[in-house]
């Protein structure tokens, strides 16, 4: 058996993306069971406000704020509605870093970012807390998990090895069409009421346009490209368009959400 | 007088629990005062978004979640109403950590939890802010005695001993009946809509059965043991009864909360 | 070139006061940025919840809470409805802390609070994330920034020397009339729904009346002074004069925010 040097290999950081809230207490518990197993950790709420059950949602948040974390972060994620049931625990090494939480497609947005990835279920219950609830694994089994990582415990002793291959993935919709003309839709609505599409572009394709609702928007560099009020297409923060109101929300401008068909066309040649 | 070693006796975590939200700047100026006067301190969030003025939520937030952490924890709970008023400032040594805040009944679900108790009024000002706000005591004197004992301070120095017996409780309600049909009621309603009831039952009473609002449920192990849409009854995180809709809000759905009676009857004998 | 002593100068802690929410990942991005580029920083959560664009409640939160903490402590504070536009980016020195963000009036609460003040535009794009969107300088410029001058690095190495009387302010309500009667306005309206005034008051001022949308209050020491769901006036936690309703919100009952006028009165001479 080797001798594990544990002090180079962790960052201490455990962030937490729950859909829990803060008001019962439960974001709480977790905090409360990650500090008693491991006094040291730093605990980094990334969110506790998704909407309870969108798995989606938290996938999203998730992949826009984990991977700039600093190596050995360990991303704790409960998004959880089929807890208790079949679905399996998951601790997953991702690039540098880990993640732990329910196999029900919450880490989508953080695999479909890349890097090497090796996934273990949670099954070596000498790592969760004695009792456990059937209702709260987040308390009972993903915070004791977490702390383990966190302490530089070895990935491999959460339990047996899965196939990524097998993990689930949320269907994510697929942009459809060519370098001319793309049609994707709206996949997520933030809280400015900004519409968040499927569709990547490259700042440099600053000449192309964008149709939404029968609109058809010129891309802009940022918000306050356009006037006050009007609509507004950029490419947004994680690469990808996105369309909002200059001091509102497109969203309820628009009243659309996730699921709203956009078009990305590239510049028309001149005639 | 005696030498005290403290580096052994703190853990540096101080808990905040409030009404405050966050926009407003209230507990962030809690929590610049903690830092101010013991700089190492890791503050640690539970709970902001309580009612305003809701004690009763406050006392349940706590409960779920202080009991988890480390020994010398102190949890600062600051949901204060009758603020400036006659109401005591209290810190209470309690298990294995400290509490700090009003005299109010906030306290009432981490008493119940059991464990040796000690309390003291909050009436050295020594250790107070220089200049006490009557309308912010949470940023005046909560802050600063909390960041006194989480520091390895002592804690006969925050005021003389009050009796345990004579601390503001809140009306608890009590279930009655027998082990054959109990009756409690909602004391509880979580960010997912779920019914939280006074009605402990060990996981063991899987025969039993749930009546709420005219329905009667089987005792169930998890939420997504019904279909979707159904009501299901578990035993909850806490160790008590909860009733709630796989997928949606129970609260919702039976236009209920507070007070609502639920009763717990064990499986009758087969005829 | 001297050589500069770090250690000393640090305090390690980053705050953070935005209108992102949590939901989304934003706040969360600029958590990672910071703990990637300064590991041992210590990141506390101000405000999140702030409505979209309202940079008049962030300027109010953040002076609110700010200057309570240690010295060194690095304040950042992301309302940025002009992100990417020619509006500049700012470091502050004030007092014995730092400040980052768009200079767009965001800071003025903590200007009028006084102290030795120094400003730099940001400028230094070596200090910058090597990408920088041009709708999120939260993350690829603010971020950054402040974990140079959080661990220590120099005020001056961020960008030149602007003028502070040149930054942008918001126009702040100034309250007219004399010491026998001061007229001004609702200013702030908090969680609670209390009115929070630019009219500043001694709490030696006991004895002054209040006029708010016709009533006339007597100034109490705090909220609990008068019956429940009564108004009451009374010198609030930031020195100046707010209206609330004992158990209640007085922005619902009296339908009524910021811009309500309010008249201090200071008692009658007996007849």
């Amino acid at each position: 058996m080797k001798h594990v040097k544990r002090a180079g290999f962790m960052s201490g950081i455990v962030t937490l993306t729950t859909d829990f809230g803060t008001a019962d207490g439960y974001a709480g518990a977790m905090k409360g069971v990650i500090l008693a197993a491991f006094p040291i950790a730093r605990i980094v709420d990334l969110a506790h406000e998704l909407a309870p059950g969108d798995v989606a949602a938290a996938s999203e948040s998730l992949a826009r704020a984990a991977p700039f974390f600093p190596p050995r972060t360990v991303h704790v994620a409960v998004v959880d509605p089929g807890v208790g049931t079949a679905r399996r625990g998951l601790a997953l090494s991702l690039g540098e870093q880990f993640y732990v939480g329910p196999d029900n497609g919450i880490f989508t947005g953080v695999l479909e970012l890349g890097g090497p990835a090796a996934a273990r279920a949670l099954e070596n219950w000498g790592l969760w807390r004695a009792s456990v609830s059937p209702v709260f694994h987040g308390r009972d089994i993903f915070a004791p998990v977490a702390a383990h990582l966190a302490g530089g415990g070895e990935f491999r002793d959460v339990g047996p090895v899965v196939a990524v291959d097998g993990l689930a993935r949320l269907p994510l919709p697929v942009a459809s069409g060519d370098a001319t003309e793309l049609r994707g839709e709206v996949v997520h609505v933030d809280r400015f009421g900004n519409l968040v599409t499927n569709l990547r572009a490259d700042e440099g394709s600053a000449a192309a346009s964008v149709e939404i609702a029968g609109q058809v928007l010129a891309l802009s560099r940022t918000y306050g490209d356009v006037a006050p009020g009007a609509l507004v297409a950029v490419v947004g923060s994680s690469g990808r368009i996105e369309v909002a109101q200059n001091g509102g929300s497109a969203a309820a401008h628009l009243e659309g959400g996730r699921g709203l068909v956009v078009i990305l066309r590239a510049p028309r040649e001149s005639a």
